[in-house]
């Protein structure tokens, strides 16, 4: 018999994008549905970006660059320079590739198309067969608070390099928006549940603030894989933003922050010292090798957080 | 005592580039007006383009592609092939430096910020020194009359490439369109006017068509230098539209075609045969080297055609 169960993963960022090219590698377009977090969202230059989006769709069209992290493999920037004599702000690099796609999505919402559909023609056109579904097509902005004040989440990110103190977030326009028809329907139907080792805070708690989301996951099996491995973010602010946020950064922090959501972690080998207290908290723990260096790394982690979080589900059948 | 007569050029596309490049290099910024023809602009990708416009400023600045005759020297066209991956329009190409001058613009515009600001702020950052004025702040379209119906004219001009036969063309927001502000005092106070070797019927007519602009001139001594030369375009199409459209293609049928609003034509040695002809109708004739390869190539017509026109207002005055 095949294997027909959905697989529903949260994900945003570069993390997330690593972690989903993994599943899209070990699991058919039909059993998986990725919603990516869009609050991170913004307008720039009158064009409009989606950050976490885009690193989810560059990674599954394998045309992320691998050493910057962020943006296309091969990226130019010639425009960045034209602007730059126009005096235009530079602070938010966009690449020549890059704009491509953020010029036909402004275009296309301005003319009353959703950033679902968007993302599934984009998708299409990149020849990604798998779904990639924003969280939501109402607009949702992080706010982030710092000992500087209030900074939307770009200027705090991109601008400000992360340098202003975080003390914490909020979702505007969270709790008034719908989640996207396709994350409901997928919600609905998902066998388990996978939470990719993204930034929590800005890239995961954005999507558990959509109305019901939060309330759907409990009665779910959720697996999570640690964003934290021995103490650091893999790449990323993450680690910094525990530490001013006044919680340990390790992967029992994660824990502890996610709280009973998460029925399983998935943590790295460097960290296994620390399962006895995660499991304390309620929730089971593997620990496997979480460093995604090739596709044979992500394939891996891919496979283990998935056949985890089946296992999570045949127990809370039993 | 120095000359502070002011001289107020009409000028549109590539070949009024060529000549503004040369009359910036004989006036100093007071002494000159440039208004160029926006009735080319378009909403392409949700992107202001002003293509008249910019080929002022690119050649104002020595920025222009002089060999393929249009966009940026050393543009690159990264944008476009993603573009072309993702499925967009790349009928009309868009290198990635000349990007930047469309955001910026089209941001600006949706700010509230007026054409003539737009174009005064990237004269400015292109260090260019001289006036550079749309003809009018307001929409104005330049529609096409073809054998194979109505046309907008980029879809005419690029994406068909004048392929459909020429039957005229008409200036949709003319009628009620104002001139711009620094349009309307300059014509207020210059001493000559100067019209671009620029295609009349698509360059030249829109700015004549704007209410009260063909009058005013009517007053003026106006000097023109003939796009036509042997009987042909220097470039572009203005040949071929000619003969469709029923007028000859000489130096000749392009002051027939202007009739009474141009007192003094500047045409090219090699049409010297034609000056009894052109003198009948009413005008002045002089004859010169119109072709315009170097930039002392277009200083000295620039000399000639400015000279020109204040030897005719010296008349007007005797």
């Amino acid at each position: 018999m095949t294997d027909e169960r959905l697989v529903l993963a949260l994900a945003g960022g570069v993390g997330g994008g690593k972690f989903c090219r993994g599943l899209a590698a070990v699991l058919p377009p039909e059993r998986l549905a990725i919603v990516v977090n869009t609050a991170d969202d913004f307008v720039h230059l009158g064009l409009h970006i989606s950050p976490d989006v885009d690193s989810v769709l560059y990674a599954l069209a394998d045309m992320n660059d691998l050493e910057r992290g962020w943006g296309l493999a091969g990226e130019t920037w010639n425009f960045m320079a034209a602007l730059e004599r126009l005096g235009g702000q530079t602070w938010f690099k966009l690449g020549d590739r890059d704009l491509a796609t953020h010029v036909l999505r402004t275009e296309a919402l301005a003319k009353g198309r959703t950033l679902s559909e968007v993302t599934a023609l984009l998708a299409r056109r990149l020849g990604i067969a798998h779904s990639v579904l924003p969280m939501s097509d109402d607009p949702i902005r992080s706010v982030v608070e710092t000992n500087e004040g209030t900074l939307d989440f770009q200027d705090y990110f991109v601008r400000r390099q992360c340098k202003p103190t975080f003390r914490g977030v909020t979702f505007r326009g969270a709790a008034k928006a719908k989640p996207g028809e396709a994350f409901r329907q997928a919600l609905g139907r998902a066998q388990a549940i996978v939470i990719a080792p993204s930034n929590p805070f800005v890239s995961i708690d954005p999507i558990l603030a959509l109305p019901g989301i939060k309330d759907a996951l409990r009665r779910r099996p959720v697996a999570a894989v640690s964003p934290i491995v021995g103490g650091k973010a893999i790449k990323g602010p993450l680690g910094k933003m525990m530490g001013e946020f006044g919680v340990e950064p390790s992967a029992l922090g994660v824990a502890q922050h996610y709280g009973r959501l998460v029925g399983g972690w998935v943590i790295d080998t460097v960290d296994r010292d620390l399962a006895p207290a995660i499991e304390a908290l309620g929730c089971r723990v593997k620990v496997c090798d979480t460093i995604m260096r090739t596709l044979d790394d992500k394939r891996r982690l891919a496979q283990d957080a998935v056949g985890f979080a089946f296992e999570l589900a045949t127990e809370a059948v039993e």
